[in-house]
């Protein structure tokens, strides 16, 4: 339907890189972590993902006006470890998921990428959650053998039975038809409003599988006060001026 | 409209093989059906059928992640005899229903395959039930001379004038159109939530027909009781995250 | 917009072919007037025309499963006389209805056939009724001089000022802009259900105009009620297996 | 969007003709006027235009079906003037308004007319009409300076600020750029009726500017009388019979 | 999804012109500023922007009619410096602001035009509106390092965190990964009515920024009242022959 393209303003070798998927999901969870991990490891913008489905918005962040859907990069570790990430903040109309999800898969293959990281929110019944204590885990899904042994290795708990949606959902099919290393973390999130305490859930669960940074995620609950603030404060200038269909055309002579 | 694809993980020789057809209709039957012969008869995946139209949601099942429409094959019986099962879960929108099934029945003719066998749910008028005691018949209806050849030696009870909707309808009409074999197995079903006793009916008519290994459907009742209670609990996770139309972008700064 | 084609069973010579147009209109007069015929003059079904456009819906009459349209074909009679029914159950949605009107002028120049009749329903305001008493009258509009002059002769009430939709209408206006006699022949109908009284009206005038063969109509009022019946029994099943639209995906794991 | 063709039946001489917009406006003042003009001046039928975007519904009138765009021409006078009519009497849909206006012109420059003339229709505020009198006032604009030099020789009161929509308004943008002369000719006519009185205004102002046959009006007002009965018998016919959108396949067996 | 196209009808050299985009926004603070610069410079048309997807009204200005997106271009000062305007009345639907965009800054890239400025409006909270007294500040964004050097140097103060929609968002993207100096200037503006005094605070600013001719915008407060009440009638005729979509094909016979 839809065609994606990405854009590189900077051409970096990133054979063997970890890629962070961040579009956003449940709890804004992913947009959250993500978001964080790009200012804590200073990870710098090398490129964009555009199409003629995204919302046109433009977000500007410390003066400088941004893509809907950007691409980060960070150093190389001496031991030759690398990070990406793709980052947005507003959610894509559902019949474009499939398409950025084969764009990134495609992307990733060709710049001999490893694995496909989605930190993700899980909605739970409370009825379910009284029975289960869920809050403090984090569950685990693997698109390949080789994932799921990982994940077992690492002692995460594995997500069994239910349903994905979204981008990090198609991530896992694709990798699981092309043999790609993808992993959904998922904590549980509150779907309605940005969830800082289950990004830093899963910021700390990916710090043990990827980063190995003994990340901080403390500052994360802090820094969650001044999203929301924020959040209110654009949202008076994004409301009037967000684009809507016009049936009758508006004049002025 | 859309493209249907299929992508073979496992090329298996599928020369006179029985296809069946477990999409999504009337209380589920097919899709009950046809997961069920899959775990008894240990089918493996071999494939997907993949399109843009289908919904971009992932089921996890045993900890791995299931695209919306996957290809299942056994191994080749002594006799050989051999059984493909398409299925899936999620209804796909009604415009994609004659690309699927134009699909199906190319693959089935280029794979050699030698019939389709759609198990099916059949809703009956509750005034007209009390006088006809339908609920324990199964109807059925071949696309060719030779299926219905073979659906009178077999004394079934033919299904003579009314409608198919969905997938097995279009499937009928191609069989017929191609002198390709198609069967649909019709048994009253619930219309409004998985019905596994039609699914029994139905799966004790295909063993008649092309199983031949005396199937015993009562575990198929117990089962039903755990679809259904493991249903309520995925549908926790499904709901709130379901992807739907975003009229307003939705912000994050 | 859609791709409209005509696949042939079994290939006839039909030069100087009459077509009878069987597409739904006002009362059903058309479907009910051409299976009538159909069956009345045994006529066997020589092919179909398929589209994406058209309801998936397959008919099964007689235990056999039955495409949306239908082509049936008479044999030649001594004279060298031949009919041709197109023939559907089903109405189309009216963006195909142009395409549809085309594809079958098409065909019918292809074919070299001589003629398209379309039996239709005509809604008259019940007060003009009082005072015209319309109701045992056919009117009747041709696309050509000659068709008009045909008409004439055999004494038809013209149809003067009004208008025609569906493929009727562009029926009308394709022969004229080809110069290929189409005639249209009106009787009185209920605008909301069979209208088998109508379609022996009109009936009898096709008798006249191009069987002569002193066609029967009374039994269509027997079968009138026959039809009405199977029509209910039938819609049991059709009606909670139609297609619908579906927003949120459903499940079943 | 839409594609428009042009089909001629007859290929007639109509270099330097002047073309009436006869498609459908505000009171319907130029289906009325265009009418008129092809029958005072008997204005023979030369070609129809054609669009998958038009309606699909056949006007029948003195028993001949109509294509709802029609164009017609007449004889050429001894000083070599030259008519050409398009007339339409059913509103296109707003999206292939710019489509018909480019197809107008492309053909009109290819047949090197001169002239195109949009008899139109004009909605005037209650409250400034009581103020201004426009009554009975004929208002003009010209696409090119040459044809705003020729409506001040005629001494036409200039339509000086406001919007012109439809195929009007787009002739206008198309005209100014091309430079070929358009002109659009305004009187006030009641929005939601054919007003018969708004296009004997518009019909004389045109007589002055290119018929120059001191032309009849009054016979219009007869004939808006006749229109109007004429109108409410057809649309008996019309309404019921008007296509619709189908969510559910009606059906019959 | 939508071509656009550009066509001049006078070809001007315009290599190191800065372009004012005046496509409407909150306020209408970009066509009002615009316009005002095009009346107060005698900028003269260029040419127009055109595609299917802007609305199709004509607006008629001094008795000519005028496209939906006009340019218009100055004369070279002695100082080399050039202005070009793009201007719009009319309010494009959302999925065309993608490509607006992008032919824009692929005509000025062409061209060799230096810059673009988006004169913008911005709604700002009532309850923040109190503390922060903003109600006579410009602020300003730029796409490069260069323009944002420009701003400073200039004593802008910089929008630092918020979000652009519309033509003005996706200039400064675009803008930013082709490293093109765009501009936008915001003063706080009434979302719901023309802003005559929203326009003028950023006149001045552009006045500061480009222009340099020390234009005085107080005019700019009479004309913004002769604007609305000119508005005011226009829409009498605007309004009833609106384009609207059509469900059923209105009849005259």
């Amino acid at each position: 339907m839809y065609d994606i393209e990405i854009h590189e303003m900077r051409r970096v070798d990133l054979e063997g890189a970890t890629i962070i998927d961040g579009f956003p999901s449940v709890g804004l969870v992913s947009s959250i972590a993500t978001n964080y991990i790009i200012k804590l490891l200073d990870l710098r913008e090398i490129g964009v993902m555009d199409s003629d489905g995204f919302p046109h918005v433009t977000l500007v962040r410390d003066a400088v006006p941004l893509s809907p859907v950007r691409i980060y990069a960070g150093e190389r570790t001496p031991k030759g470890a690398l990070l990406v990430a793709f980052v947005s903040e507003f959610k894509s109309p559902p019949e474009i998921v499939r398409s950025i999800s084969r764009s990134l898969m495609d992307w990733a293959e060709d710049r001999k990428c490893k694995m496909i990281i989605s930190p993700e929110g899980l909605v739970v019944d409370p009825d379910l959650k009284e029975k289960a204590e869920l809050s403090d885990i984090v569950f685990a899904i693997g698109s390949t053998d080789q994932a799921r042994e990982l994940l077992r290795e690492r002692h995460f708990q594995t997500f069994d039975e239910g349903v994905i949606t979204g981008v990090a959902g198609m991530l896992l099919i694709e990798g699981r038809a092309r043999d790609f290393d993808v992993i959904t973390l998922l904590a549980e999130a509150h779907p309605n409003f940005p969830d800082a305490g289950a990004a830093a859930l899963v910021l700390e669960a990916m710090d043990d599988l990827i980063l190995g940074v003994d990340l901080d995620a403390k500052p994360l609950f802090e820094e969650a006060q001044r999203i929301e603030s924020r959040l209110k404060e654009i949202q008076v200038q994004a409301i009037p001026k967000a684009p809507k269909p016009i049936t009758k055309p508006s004049m002025y002579g």
